[in-house]
């Protein structure tokens, strides 16, 4: 089979293998799709070198069929679309014990931490796998990773139907974010300074704001009649953003910070303290959002066909990242199955 | 009668003048004691000049006995022992409307943005007041506003009996934040640079940390078995310990924003987002929040003598500003009542 590993230096190579041998409580996946995030492009970048173990087999977001099934595992058949949700737990440290497994103070993220599923073949413990129904397009389930984000971050908020919510950045997760909410019934903005991601997000449907023409917290208690956004999403990992992010909020409004900001940043905390605001830190995803997620795929409440930029061959995968790194693509998936057979 | 009026320039000056007439709706209090606490500091400072019109009779933690009552007012007897929450709504903006009245978009804070307790007869709408059981002391009394501060940020945290809570900084609020949460079961830890300050929490029964000679982060981690804190108060109002508050806290623990940051502080978002954080603003108090602090105080959770370092006349306000300026004191009442008569 073929893996794409990076090997440092923004560089991805790709390795003719034999899959390796099935452990118990394992199955093996036909890879079908992987989608490339951000994550991966830091990783691609060298950010994560002290993190990543090189040569790395990465890849989370992806969808497949079973080939494989190890002799103690039940309840899955070979031939099953499947698509993974990439954590491994300790089970044992204060977060799991307290039923927070999903941000397990140990956690191994799979396609970071161990291989992931840029490789033709790829062995995962059975746990992890999620069930992908009947007529849902592979290329459309290898969304369902980063939809179950958006999902984790809007369950997280509490939004309700009717709510107002502003979404800061509408990169693929932002826009997510919108389109889940939307589907939840809430009324959303998307804030976003690129010309190109305003028109790709008005493209999908959503509502924008470019913060260089309208001043953000006029527009917004205009919006809300005085109050102030129900929910504000932080997804855009900006300095400016979180300093006006606290003004756009309501009275006891929440704040969920979905970005990572790799260095303190500073905050209003008299408009916290004055408004009683709730900030919330959101990541990853449990399995109840992976679960939802597959429905808001399977629904077509997620818009895929639009949101997925193009589709490239596993032989392609370094001109994908260099692609993505210049922010001209939504989604680029990788046809894993498509080359090399 | 006399009342304190602060003229600006870190002057208040004792008038002697008419009580005025009551209003519709009104109730007359003679004013037994008041406390003088870090906002009225900040006003005899100067620093809210643009908010309070001089002269300005201010203080807003108080007790007394009714003795007189408007012809409309019901439910209230001339001799009654009472206290007062000195808040007053517009009841049409949308935080009113939410139900969310304590913290208004219009608050009229009683005793800032009106005439406040620093006066020997004091008409207040009737339906500030709250009910001082028999057999507490008018002294005590005078403690409960603070209390109910205390008890906000405590329920606002949903600490639990068992929970684990650091208390960023052991000033008054701090050291009431720390009471209300052991009298609710938590164990407490108070932060406190300050010598004397420590000293004076350990005096109250409190375990107190310096974190110039203890790692704060290692020695919160080894006190919870590597999980981190339930709660953290912060209410020191400090950058530095907004900055390691983050790093205090359990996965999904709660920070409460309690203290006043006059300007934007770097905080570790990243962390928020690691540990999924939760990060509330807290400010002043409801009705539910007063009667739990009037129970505390009447059951004697509250260690009210400790907490009251003197009792000073009414002509001896500006001088006891002073005092309380240079950090010496945790808590001064003035005795209202008992000057000029
Ligand atoms: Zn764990
Ligand atoms: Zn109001």
């Amino acid at each position: 089979m073929l893996a794409a590993k990076y090997v440092g230096d923004r560089t991805i190579r790709i390795d003719q293998e034999d899959a390796p041998p099935l452990a118990p409580g394992e199955v093996r996946i036909d890879v079908a799709y992987a989608g490339i995030c951000g994550t991966d492009l830091h990783i691609f970048h060298g950010a994560m070198d002290s993190r990543v173990t090189r040569p790395a087999t990465i890849g989370h977001e992806m969808s497949g069929i079973i080939s494989a099934i190890a002799e103690d595992v039940t309840g899955w058949a070979i031939g099953d679309a499947v698509t993974v949700m990439p954590l491994d737990w300790d089970g044992t440290c204060p977060a799991c014990l307290a039923g927070n497994q999903h941000i397990c103070q140990n956690l191994d993220f799979i396609g970071i931490d161990s291989p992931g599923a840029l490789q033709q073949q790829w062995n995962v413990p059975a746990g992890v796998l999620v069930a992908v129904p009947d007529g849902v397009r592979l290329d459309h389930a290898a969304l369902v990773e980063p939809v179950a984000v958006a999902v984790h971050d809007v369950r997280r908020s509490e939004l309700k139907a009717g709510d107002r919510a502003v979404v800061i950045g509408a990169g693929p997760i932002g826009v997510l974010i919108a389109s889940v909410a939307a589907a939840a019934g809430a009324e959303v903005v998307v804030i976003e300074l690129d010309p190109s991601r305003r028109a790709a997000a008005e493209a999908l449907g959503l509502r924008t704001l470019d913060p260089r023409t309208a001043d953000q917290v006029e527009w917004v208690n205009e919006w809300t009649a005085g109050a102030g956004a129900d929910v504000v999403f932080e997804v855009s990992g900006s300095a400016a953003a979180v300093l006006v992010a606290t003004s756009l909020a309501k009275v006891r409004g929440t704040l969920v910070v979905v970005a990572i900001h790799s260095e303190p940043r500073p905050i209003d905390l008299h408009r916290v303290f004055w408004r009683e605001l709730r900030i919330l830190g959101a990541r990853v995803y449990e399995r109840r959002d992976f679960e939802k997620a597959v429905s808001l795929v399977a629904e077509g409440a997620i818009p895929a066909d639009a949101l997925i930029t193009s589709i490239v061959p596993l032989s392609e995968v370094g001109a994908a990242f260099e692609t993505l790194e210049g922010g001209k693509a939504m989604k680029i998936l990788v046809d894993v199955a498509g080359v090399g057979e």
